[in-house]
This record gives C-alpha cells, sequence and structure tokens, in this order.
C-alpha cells in the first residue's frame, strides 16, 4: 500500500512525520511511503534517523517539494499560491493515483480545500467534514464531527454529517448499527438552535439510520452514541477543550503525587500505574481525522503531534483504505437520494435548497 | 442576608437544597434562608436534618408553592402557567425585596425567563447570560459565558457577554484588567463564524477593556484568559462534555489502581491522595453560576448537584450580593453606551439592530 505523506505540516517538523513514518514501516513492511517536502531536509532527516529505523528507509521515497503551507495561510491563498506545496504535492500524488491515501499535520483549512479541488467530492457532498474518534467511558470510542471548518452550517449539512458518520463507524469500526446522535443543549426536542431542531425532523424521516435523537455534551464520554454531529465550531471548541483539559488533569495527578513527601513515596510506588494513566488519556491514542466526503482518502493528523503520534495517523490511513470509505459513501449516500426522490423527493442531503 | 431557596428543582430533589441550606446557616449565622416547595415536603425535609444542622432551622422559613417547574417545561409554559410554583414565588421574593437573592437549581430556561419577567433587565440587555467558573491550570478560574440560552446570537450579544463578564471578574473577583478572550476555531483572526468575527472588530474598538482576542478551546483550561465569551449552544456543550470529561477521568485513575494488585495495594496508600485529586477535580467546587444582565440576583445552582453544591452556590450568592453586581453592570454599561454615542455612536451593545 503506497501512501503519501506531507512531512512539513505540524508543529514538530519534519522529524515527526519522517520517523513515525519509518516506524510505521518497520511494523507494516507492505507500506511504500512516498514523502513530499524540501528535498535537502527530508535528506538529513533520513540520515538521523535512529539505527532501529533505517530498515525502513528502502521503502520511503523521496519528493521535492520546495515550499510549505504555513499555518496561518488561508485556504485561498493555498488554493491560489500553494502548488509547489508539499501539501499540494503530496494531494496531487494521492490524485493520480500513486498512492492510495494522503497524510499530513498541516494547516487544516488549506488542507480541506486543496483536497477538495485535488480530488473532488463525493455524493454531492459540497465540502469534507472532519472526524476523530474520541474516547469514551468503558474503552468505547465515539466519533465526533464536523471539527472545525464547516461553520454555522445548515441542517441539511448535519444530516450529511450524521449520514457520513454512519457509514464510517460501520464499515471501518465494523459496528452493525451505530447510534447517531445530535448534540444538543437539551435532550428535550424543544430547545436548540433552529438547524439543529430541523436536522432532528430530517433524521427521523430516513429509515434504516440508528438515529438516537439529542444528546448533550456529557453524553459524549458517557459513551451513549457511536457517531455526535454538530457544526464545525462546536465540534472544534469541544475537542480543543477536552484535549486541555485532560491535559491540565493529568498534570494535577502528577503534581497531587508530588505534594508531600508521603505522596513523593506512593507516587514512586505508583508510577508504573500512572504511565498506564497517562497513555491511556493520550490523545494521540486515536490521532488521524478523517476528511470526509472527499473523492479520496486524506488523513489529517494533529498539528502536535509526535512522531508515535503521526504514526497512529498513518494507521487509521491503512484502515480507511482497505474498507475503501470514499465508495462506500458515494454508494450510500447516492443509493438513499434516489430512494427519497422515488419517495416523493421530501428535502435531504444534498438536494437541499443550501447546495 | 436573606436568601430565597427554590426548594424543588435539582435531580436530588429537595433533600439536597434544604440541607445545602441548612449547612450555610450553620457556617454563616447571619443567612436567613426563605425555602419555597410544597409546605408539607419541605417539613418533612427539616424534620430530617442530621442532628449537626438542627440548629439552624430557626434561620429557615418555610413558604408554601405547591407546584413544581419540572425539568422538560418549556419557558413559555412555565410563565403562562408557573405562578404556583416554587421557582416563581422564589423570585417573587426577590423581586419584592424580601430576599436579597434568589438560588434555583431546577430548569434552567424556566428560570430566565420568570427570572426576567419577575425582576427586569439591566441597561437593554435582552435576555439573561448564563456564567459559571472553571478551574483553569496553576489553580485560576475563569468565566465561561454564555451557557445555555442564548442561541444563534449577534456580534452585538457577544459583545454584551464580554463585557458583563468584565464588570463580574473586576467586582466580584477583584481582578484589576481581567483578560477577555472569544471563543473561535483559530487564533488567527480570518477564521470563524461571521458574528464571532464582528465581536472580535467591536471588542477591539471598545476602550478600558483588556481584550485579548480570540482562544482555541484548549485555551480555556489553560488559564490564558479570566473571561471567555462564546453563543450559549457552544458554552453549555464545552462545558457539559468537560463535565462528562471529567467525570470519565476520575473513573479511570480510580480503574487504574484497582486493575492489578500491586496497583491495589498502592491506591491503598494513595487513597488521601487520590481523594484530595476528586476533590480538587470536582465540578460542584466552583458550583453556582450567574444570571447576568438581571436587574436582581439569582444564582443557578447545577441540576445534578448535592447539598455540598448547593451550599457552595449559596457562598456564591452571598458573594454577588455583597459586590452588588446588578448596580455595577447598570452603571458601567450605561456610562459606556452614553461615551459611544457622543463618540459617534458606532454599533454597541444594546442598540445594536437586533433588538
Amino acid at each position: 500500500m503506497r501512501i503519501a505523506v506531507d512531512a512539513m505540516g505540524g508543529d514538530k517538523g519534519p522529524r515527526a512525520t519522517v520517523v513515525g513514518a519509518a516506524s510505521a514501516v518497520i511494523e507494516d513492511p507492505s507500506l511504500e511511503i512516498q514523502l513530499f517536502g524540501p528535498l535537502q531536509q527530508l535528506k538529513d532527516e533520513i540520515s538521523r534517523l535512529p539505527r532501529p529505523l533505517v530498515a525502513a528507509t528502502s521503502h520511503m521515497h523521496l519528493w521535492d517539494a520546495p515550499e510549505v503551507i504555513s499555518q496561518s495561510m488561508r485556504p485561498s491563498e493555498a488554493l491560489r499560491n500553494g502548488e509547489a506545496s508539499s501539501m499540494a504535492r503530496m494531494l496531487e500524488c494521492v490524485a493520480s493515483g500513486d498512492a492510495a491515501v494522503g497524510v499530513s499535520s498541516g494547516n487544516t483549512g488549506a488542507l480541506m480545500a486543496l483536497s477538495r479541488r485535488a480530488l473532488g467530492m463525493v455524493a454531492g457532498i459540497p465540502r469534507p467534514a472532519i472526524s476523530t474518534a474520541i474516547p469514551t467511558r468503558n474503552d468505547g470510542r465515539c466519533y465526533l464531527l464536523d471539527l472545525g471548518a464547516n461553520v454555522d452550517v445548515s441542517a441539511a449539512r448535519l444530516t450529511d454529517f450524521a449520514l457520513m458518520g454512519e457509514i464510517m463507524a460501520r464499515h471501518v469500526d465494523g459496528i452493525a448499527a451505530p447510534r447517531i446522535a445530535l448534540l444538543n443543549v437539551g435532550a428535550e426536542s424543544t430547545k436548540g438552535a433552529a438547524s439543529v431542531l430541523q436536522a432532528d425532523v430530517e433524521l427521523r424521516r430516513i429509515s434504516g439510520v440508528n438515529y438516537c435523537g439529542f444528546i448533550e455534551g456529557d453524553g459524549i464520554f458517557a459513551g451513549e452514541a457511536d457517531v455526535v454531529v454538530c457544526d464545525g465550531f462546536v465540534g472544534n471548541a469541544v475537542l480543543k477543550a477536552s484535549e486541555g483539559l485532560a491535559r491540565m488533569l493529568v498534570q494535577r495527578v502528577q503534581a497531587t503525587f508530588e505534594a508531600h513527601w508521603g505522596s513523593r513515596l506512593v507516587g514512586l510506588l505508583a508510577r508504573p500505574a500512572l504511565k498506564r494513566l497517562k497513555n491511556e488519556l493520550d490523545p494521540v491514542r486515536y490521532n488521524g481525522a478523517s476528511l470526509l466526503g472527499l473523492a479520496g482518502i486524506v488523513i489529517k493528523s494533529h498539528g502536535s503531534c509526535d512522531a508515535a503520534g503521526f504514526h497512529y495517523a498513518l494507521k487509521r490511513a491503512v484502515q480507511e483504505v482497505s474498507r475503501d470509505l470514499p465508495s462506500r459513501l458515494e454508494a450510500e449516500l447516492v443509493h438513499r437520494r434516489s430512494v427519497s426522490s422515488l419517495a416523493g423527493g421530501q428535502s435531504l442531503p444534498g438536494q437541499a435548497a443550501d447546495r
């Protein structure tokens, strides 16, 4: 399986992506990595690989892309001036079929815009939605979407998100009837934003989807749903606040065990347990967000992730390729729309007024 | 100081409110509590008070309110049919001046609507905003608003929230120049919802406010601001998700120390440290949300809180009364508006198109 990697995105620079890619190859030698970035920088990173990872280099192919899309670049600017960037060239490699999937830790808005132009969309979806799995109680996980780029969305877009999340949870995670919920400010059907109330009505009309109604913020982590749908502003705020809170709590756990000499002693004994705990809370565990609705597979890795996190994002990429997610989305969404037209053409995703 | 208490709101029934109120009185015997609820139920709870709290009963006055506003009741229904409810009668007591502040754990939307009708608003604020303090890194705290009832708000409303939060942090918490931030999906001024981008422009124009620009979700817990402003949908989702995550993490900490016999032994030794930690993470610590913009003081206690949490909400009530928050809001907001009219009458809160 060939994977195109934008080596230049992310706060930790190409070191994290190159080391992460190399360790993924060591784990799974069937991978071939196409690395995009300024050639000399890539060569430098390859030459600095720790000895146990050197064997991976025969599966890593370097492609020169002299420019880098910065975190602050607007999507429109990336579209106009980004052709020579590592991100754009990585996506061309996916578009041409030379790689089955692309992965980047870079600027999310630019990645969405460039991906959409390079790969196109499926089934009338106007723009990609972003989704990632977050850990829930009882060792579960839950997809949250959208996560960042679709703000002020209509009911039809929320319904799209729900259907795409449903298809992903069913095909990628093998959940027979994923529980779908809409994030709202109350569990009653009378409270909330107009678009959310309307999406609730639309989702109740759609057959064959295990739609469970509204969920409040605390329901996400309680494991009450497999897919939680909201607009990109809300999803982004919830995800980032959760990351910040988890970091704060882990620090407090550590501080608690360092506060007094008695605690310090216990802390020493408790170190293995605390380490396990920290790993469990580590957001990296589920690194690798999906750009849903593209006619190709692109994985967004967290901008602050390290090599281990990037490795995890590559695993997510392999998983989505092996389940052929875009074809599933295309087939199922188109089928739903044709059924709905036959049934009387009520307002449904892809046919709604905001397209 | 006289405090009117709606004894009937909250998931734990009148037990939590009556016990919480009694323990507040034991701690501060200058308090006089006006308890509202079905008389017989109140009497039953009073008669069941544990012995150390019995002395409080001479400071607790029972008022019959035969009806209860349920969690599912719509605000419009509460306005129409709620006169005989414990919530409405508690608010009448505040409106008539028989109590300095009212406290309820009940239906938030109903509380907002009934409070607004009973007490009126200050300085052209159309509806109350809800704010609560949340713990941040380095033992700090941060006010988040709005938290539940104002969805789909305009830039002018977000600016209102910012100014009200600023005044509260300055007067109630004694912070000389509170750092104010707008929650957004990116720190750059080009990304985000239109209302948030416009509020950013408005806040930059206002002199004498320490406005720090945009903040992302993780910045809330990092302690980057003293007041974080967002619409009620986003604030509610972030707050509830955070509560859910904190609960999940505390459970995992406990589970980690119970998983293996080695850990269990350590867990036994670590118990005092874990207990301290649990108290630190306890959302109850900061129970008591403010309904800002009312021409009177009303505190919303968390629906799921126990007696200790309700006690904390009463302390918050005392604090707001002693700082006379509504008068500060009225004086400062009216002053700002007159200054801004003299300066050329640009669009400012209270004068904006959506009023």
